[in-house]
């Protein structure tokens, strides 16, 4: 199916679809007198469908409130508006308001109904949020409002925090000789700065699907995607996935368009996920955990997550160290049915241990792998048929320096 | 209670109690030349009660299902024999085999029955176990064995693995005149070196419990102290604490000495934990969590435990920098019932959070405390009555550069 999509890294994202405009400002948000982009919007003139997965964390940003309180009422959306440099976490009542203002502000500055944004913030927790200066950047990007690539550009800039690069991918399939896109941008994983909190995703396309359809194929999509990645096992406060659906395309929604848009919106949040690991807070490695063989899916993902956080495990890949005794250790812990006797555990593909055996004679190799940028880990537990997929990244002296102070 | 123990730090441990001698020697376990104390024997020529607390991590060494069937057999215990350098974990068959081996050589060496010893390995996993140079070393410290506080030290010193120092302790108290005893000795926190496995203890006593009562006293003393410390939150395969009570003190057994026991056991647990933690791999702070006003014992675990662990939280404290934001992210996916707006967050006694809001002013107070080597944080849920203690320490560009590689 997926031969049947046309897939491009480092697109405009969010205005690749028809209809879908961007514009971003510098509104200083940090409050360090730079000019760095930290304010934007994407907007939709047409009304779209939306859906959204938000953190599970029990202490939530107001704007991550508000964007729950704007789904639940299912009615049209037409933008986002966003600023990073404070996450508006941790600030009482007053952050409320300030979310619900910016929220308004959008609205009206671009001719929308009532609750028809959503608002989203990113970076330092418990510091009040510069509304003068983020309301004036608001209405200037309302007013500036365009289509092309560089405004999408701008846009995917605007909401990064620690982030070394912007992060977009753009998918596009056929619909009966109609071009359907599905374009995204992210930010940064993790809690990945100095008070900075949260991944960001927004994912736009012109395919006119409905709501609750949108809704389920974004949840199964973040479940292997978003959700199975880790920096540092530190979930934050604002992680917000969503996406608009405006239907300027055209095309026709039936079974199998549906189909396709499932995996182009896959791809797309795929491709964001892997992005945000492989930027993630000074790190040198990305490692694909696969477990298999696991007892339930409930239990592979333990496995790969207990792997995939622990400390050990993470600074030996920095060491470019196999070490599977770390591996081993790590997943008697993972709360998960297990026989020490017939684990199986290979790097790329080498095998490191047969039946719970060693096999030293293919140490070189195991070092081999994990001496690269990128590598995988394949763990059959033997245990029943069920798999789990996490891509994590290492631990390095860079990350401790960069978290250690404000 | 506790007005009526003596207590005393930096003692010979072990061999305090009447009636224990100990001896230690090097058996190069780890294959590198030289002469570091890496294998010795504690023994009893009394008989002893017994009691252990093990690893919870589904994949346990060797010696610790060894420990583990002998305790389940109940009989009289007259000894432990210990190398350190080696884990024995992950060794297959032959492993088993090794441990057994040793067990036997060190019981028919001391001259006492068949399952009368324990015998536990901490260190590399994965690697066989030098068996020919241990039992020389084991034959030998059963020749060697003394009740001088030298051979109480050697002890506490082959057991050591990236520790960098010895840990001991012992408490006294009276009964009717007569002075009973606990001795202990711990080595190194968590996963703490590269492939170095196993927090281990062994608290001696003469005085004269049954082993039911024993294990239930150690029970309880293990979760509030070594069950709640943390460094990288990695648990070992090798975890063990083990008391002997051999009953020399022929001080009478009652309600009121079992009382005086409890305390002493406590305290003796209690030392050992926070010396381990106090000496974890390249730490440079020791900070008690006490979480108050949770739902549950188990919710103010969590919260702890979710503090204890962040990795942003840790290097915030390495970085002198209070950061109580990541402090409510950590709590806020710690699984526990919880209302943001309800929360009391104070640094040694300084409120920085009250009720969900910053006291600001407060900010050079927070600071000072962070900055000190030892510290506490106070968090008041006020969801219930419900409490737990954690001591954790924080996460240093040290501990990534010890653990990168073998």
């Amino acid at each position: 199916m997926s031969s049947s999509i046309a897939f491009n890294e480092d697109t405009a994202g969010v205005t690749d679809p028809q209809g879908f405009s961007a514009a971003a400002g510098s509104a200083d948000v940090r409050n360090k007198g730079d000019d760095r982009l930290d304010t934007g919007i994407v907007y939709s003139k047409l009304p779209c469908a939306a859906a959204g997965v938000f953190t599970k964390n029990a202490v939530k940003a107001a704007p991550v409130l508000d964007c729950e309180r704007v789904l639940q009422l299912r009615g049209p959306i037409h933008g986002i508006v966003v600023n990073s440099g404070n996450a508006n976490a941790c600030t009482g009542t007053q952050g409320i308001a300030d979310s619900r203002a910016m929220l308004q502000l959008a609205e009206a500055s671009c001719g929308s109904p009532k609750d028809s944004f959503f608002v989203c913030s990113t970076g330092r927790i418990g510091d009040l949020m510069p509304m003068e200066r983020i309301n004036s950047v608001v209405e200037g990007a309302a007013q500036n409002l365009d289509t092309n690539p560089e405004s999408g550009k701008a846009f995917a800039q605007c909401i990064l925090t620690s982030d070394t690069r912007i992060k977009t991918c753009t998918a596009t399939f056929e619909v009966e000789g109609t071009s359907v896109t599905v374009g995204g941008a992210a930010k940064g994983a993790g809690m990945i700065q100095p008070d900075m909190a949260t991944m960001l995703a927004f994912v736009t396309t012109d395919f006119g699907i409905g709501s609750d359809t949108l809704q389920s194929l974004l949840g199964n999509s973040v479940n292997r995607t978003f959700n199975a990645i880790t920096v540092d096992g530190d979930m934050s406060t604002n992680d917000t996935v969503l996406v608009l659906a405006n239907g300027a395309s055209g095309a026709r929604v039936d079974e199998a368009s549906i189909a396709l848009f499932k995996e182009a919106l896959f791809q797309v949040c795929d491709c964001l996920a892997d992005k945000i690991v492989a930027d993630g807070e000074r790190i040198t490695k990305v490692v694909e955990i696969l477990v298999e063989g696991a007892a339930s899916e409930q239990d592979a993902e333990n496995i790969s997550r207990a792997i995939g956080n622990s400390l050990l495990v993470k600074t030996s890949w920095y060491g470019n160290d196999p070490n599977w005794g770390r591996l081993m250790d790590a997943l008697g812990y993972a709360d998960a049915q297990i026989d020490q006797y017939a684990i199986d555990i290979s790097y790329d593909d080498v095998p490191a241990l047969v039946s719970g055996d060693p096999i030293p004679e293919n140490k070189l190799k195991w070092k081999e792998a994990v001496s690269k940028p990128r590598f995988s880990i394949r763990i059959d537990m033997h245990q029943g048929d069920s798999s789990y997929r996490l891509r994590a990244s290492d631990l390095t002296e860079g990350y401790v320096d960069f978290n250690k102070s404000e």
